[in-house]
């Protein structure tokens, strides 16, 4: 069998599957912002009518997966996987999800850099022959995460600079080898990250602490193909926020590789209006690279606004007890290389 | 492109991946069982040379991997991925250890299914090229366990009868497509589990909430390929414990496929002796199948004692924000079809 890896990190997906159907859902605040346009649905506050903000955030998991299948010309039955993570323990908005849809579930944990992780996993599971037509998702929710990761919102304690605000929404995109409908994009090749630390430990700063794993792994996949950041419309990187960005920057720059202003940008800083909205860094979270990908660069790719994207979810592996136990904080990032099909889809 | 797909949730692995490298490294209570003999390495202590109960969770994820590669042949920089998981918030046993051995990291959460999970990407990805050889592993620890799913063990609750005992332990396999040892089996199939809830929600009786789900995907399984309990020298689950171990004969008897008495094994039922190590219903864990698998079964594969086991990890994927809001339990099973080299290996 020929083997699809090229040099050590990036693999080739020669089939190109199809990424097909998108959903993204998100809450008050983001609808707020200059992309609340671009979404499918704008929650009219954070419990979505329902009795918990777990529960909200669940179904706003199942309603960005549900449009998803239904924009892909699928049902729920025609799914083989579902591929999905969330920030919460125990990912239990994925898992009851997946207890609702009724779809084999493959569970992943990835922190934020769940939406490349699944769309990794996704292409190669479909390249290889294993499966037709999946379904990836992550989410985040603004007040299950800071209880569970920082403090109960009652609790009223201040934000330093450096902190992000965690996005309310779940993204959805369906990748499937026979679309029903006109592509969105297809995934090329991807790019699996190392878990990198340099010593970050403020639980407040997580964009320095994955700004480190996205440059390693941008690093990785421009020599493992020859590429570089000329050869990309876009390079996207998920919630670095401000300080996380100008460091990625600024190491890409001490590589000798440097990223071009106007083609690189972080889901985090675009999300929220950052002078009027008060989210201090940016927006970060799981459903911030979920729902900017599927509600914004999608579409652009669709119809050839863009041609090709390095799209590279970051995520922060900490946990309460490993910061109490004076741990610092280990990032992570993987990266999905999407086309638009008006380049001429399957290779 | 050839879809390997058989029925509804089974998956084909025609390239018939190896496991090649074993590695079970387990706390003094289960070196005590009846298959301390088993395990490559037996700890003194719950510490385990380490300054907390994390800590040494870690040694373990560590050791065991270290182990499974060394006895492959192989050395970490020839690994292209990490597949891993274990029950702690943030999967942090398997981030922190990804981080100190420097392989790209896919990051699993299945609870106690990781391993069969982690085993059935790992056959997927190396049958469609996208990988040459992976490591896979999963762990628990008694300790972590117990302080975050439950109550801190200075507390000194009272276990009901149907609890489980958490394993401390890790295991952890390489799969290759390129063996330079003599392999211990092939990964022949693989079947994906749904999430199944039949509404158990007593956090400390687990296998009854994961028997159904075990139900679920051995059903699947037989249908999709149509074998059925006699195929299989051995049909192997996670940690269904006493109570999980009865519901499951009954669910398969009221579904006319029975089990068969003498070749269904629970790891969960073999770790310990049940009558001196008040252990209740058995072992749980992520670390109790991987261990079992490790230490036990793929040695017998390999000497040809067995000939073709189904090895199927149950997971429970509750949360004690989920058990605390009232939310039932839902449990997951993945199973592959491991068959012994000596029947042939590749298809």
């Amino acid at each position: 069998m020929q083997l699809k890896r090229i040099g050590q990190q990036t693999i080739d997906l020669p089939s190109r599957p199809a990424l097909c159907g998108n959903g993204s859902f998100v809450g008050k605040k983001e609808g707020e912002g200059p992309l609340g346009l671009r979404f499918d649905h704008v929650a009219k506050d954070e419990l979505y009518g329902q009795e918990s903000f777990e529960l909200a955030e669940r179904r706003l998991y199942l309603d960005a997966i549900d449009t998803a299948i239904k924009k892909a010309g699928l049902t729920p039955e025609e799914i083989q996987f579902l591929l999905g993570g969330d920030l919460l323990n125990q990912i239990i908005t994925a898992s009851f999800s997946a207890r609702d849809l009724g779809i084999p579930f493959i569970g992943l944990y990835g922190a934020c850099s769940t939406m490349s992780e699944s769309l990794c996993l996704a292409g190669m599971l479909l390249d290889g022959g294993h499966a037709q037509q999946v379904v990836c998702a992550a989410s985040s929710h603004f007040c299950t995460a800071e209880r569970q990761y920082r403090f109960p919102l009652e609790f009223g304690s201040q934000r330093p600079p450096t902190a992000q605000w965690t996005v309310t929404g779940a993204g959805a995109t369906v990748v499937t080898m026979e679309p029903k409908v006109q592509p969105l994009a297809h995934i090329a090749r991807c790019c699996m990250g190392r878990v990198v630390d340099l010593g970050i430990s403020d639980a407040n700063n997580m964009g320095a602490a994955m700004a480190p794993a996205a440059a390693d792994t941008l690093l990785s996949l421009f020599r493992d193909t020859g590429t570089g950041p000329e050869d990309y419309d876009r390079i996207i990187t998920g919630d670095l926020g401000q300080v996380g960005h100008d460091l990625l920057m600024q190491l890409m720059r001490e590589a000798r590789v440097p990223l071009i202003d106007e083609r690189y940008q972080d889901c985090g800083l675009m999300i929220y209006n950052r002078e009027e909205q008060d989210v201090h860094a940016g927006g970060s979270g799981c459903g911030c690279s979920a729902t900017v990908l599927n509600g914004f660069y999608l579409p652009k790719l669709q119809n050839g606004d863009l041609k090709r994207i390095l799209f590279m979810s970051t995520g922060a592996l900490m946990s309460p007890t490993s910061s109490q136990q004076g741990e610092t904080i280990p990032g992570i990032a993987h990266a999905v290389v999407l086309e638009s099909p008006l380049m001429g889809g399957k290779a």
